[in-house]
């Protein structure tokens, strides 16, 4: 049985200080969320007096909505929601998915163990049924609240040594440490609803409407990653953007 | 009070030499999905034998699935899994996205008036809430069965005589021709249970699961759709590539 690094917190700690700092970067994005772009953002003064904080606070909201392409700054003249930029949807991983939302990623493995593989996940991995594969289930919390279970299909003879050496916390940051970070993924996406199990795990009633990912994710030409993702759907929406870079 | 153009069939009508190479390709969509690429296809001689059709037909589906990029000729070899193209998910309308299904759509309007625009989709569209929008309801039929409900909101400024002249057969179509084709769009995504009222146009029990995706198409820089789609979660799976282009 491996360790498990993967059951501890994965962000890092967050104090009372970024905490609100990341409460008024939510609420700008929500407020210019849809807005016409060039349109002049809310004044770091006017944050100051709604949140109750510091200008410093304010100002490293604003940073992050700059860095991040949502605001952009315009010398002598200001803060403005800036031009969508037409960059296709990204290959994310639950926890920089959630980091973008501002959320907190918390991972707990409930499976992690070489398997053979059927013929589905045998397929998509481009292996032949009965082969070793690792499977590796968690439940993904988001500020603290369930958000997912994920079930991770892998090929181990790309993976050497990954169940021995204890599960990483990041899969995708692992993936990348040994070449192999995905950057295209094919996804399959639909409406289901939650079983007794997943219920159980996701804390909602069996029953409740449920949205499931299916992945093959990509390193080159390779696929490193099979993988079946269970959200509850009053918490999750997926964000994409569709169409050709500029 | 329009007339409807958008009611009659949109597509051409299908004999029944052209369902059996639909039948045909859609089993060989099946076949090699998730199929290591190189692979050989099916053999036309194993097709013809198993669908008892003509050679003609299966040359028919196979050339399709060449064009589609799903297959690939190597000229003195054969037909073979073709590598996967790395291109983003395009903007398709619902039309073109279940032609590319092998289905045929169909479309009833259930509703097509000049509205005074509610907050939410004054902000989406670039507007201020009390402008004219056009709101365009639309029940989506696939082979004739009902998968989708759509209500899209439209600029009417950047529409003169879109509601007088009779709806349009294909509203992307149409966007085309007045030189706002869909280039773009930021989709949101998530599943819920289906109301009564969609449950009766949908033709499923209400509490049935359902994709809601709401969508805000661009052409160069204008927003030119806003619109929300409800998918029959039995009937409907979103199909997406993400990252970055090869």
């Amino acid at each position: 049985m491996p360790s498990y690094r993967g059951s501890v917190m994965e962000g890092v700690s967050v104090g009372a200080q970024s905490l609100k700092h990341v409460k008024v970067r939510e609420y700008v994005r929500a407020l210019v969320a849809g807005s016409i772009p060039g349109s002049a953002a809310p004044s770091e003064r006017e944050l100051v007096n709604l949140f109750g904080v510091a200008r410093m606070t304010v100002r490293q909201a604003m940073d992050a909505l700059v860095v991040e392409g949502l605001l952009e700054r315009i010398p002598g003249r200001g803060t403005f929601v800036a031009r969508p930029r037409r960059a296709p949807t990204p290959v994310l991983s639950f926890s920089e998915d959630m980091r973008r939302r501002g959320m907190l990623p918390e991972s707990v493995t409930l499976l992690a163990r070489l398997e053979q593989a059927g013929p589905g996940v045998a397929r998509a991995l481009g292996l032949t049924p009965g082969d070793a594969v690792i499977h590796w289930r968690r439940l993904r919390r988001a500020d603290a609240m369930p958000m997912c279970i994920e079930d991770a299909y892998l090929n181990e003879i790309l993976l050497p040594g990954f169940l021995q050496s204890g599960m990483p916390v990041s899969l995708y940051d692992e993936l990348g440490d040994r070449g192999m970070r995905p950057t295209w993924a094919e996804d399959n996406v639909n409406a289901d609803l939650a079983t007794e199990e997943e219920a159980v795990h996701l804390e909602v009633d069996a029953g409740a409407p449920v949205l499931r990912q299916q992945r093959r994710a990509f390193a080159e030409e390779k696929v490193v990653e099979v993988s079946r993702s269970t959200f509850r759907a009053d918490r999750f929406t997926l964000r994409l953007q569709l169409g050709q870079s500029e």
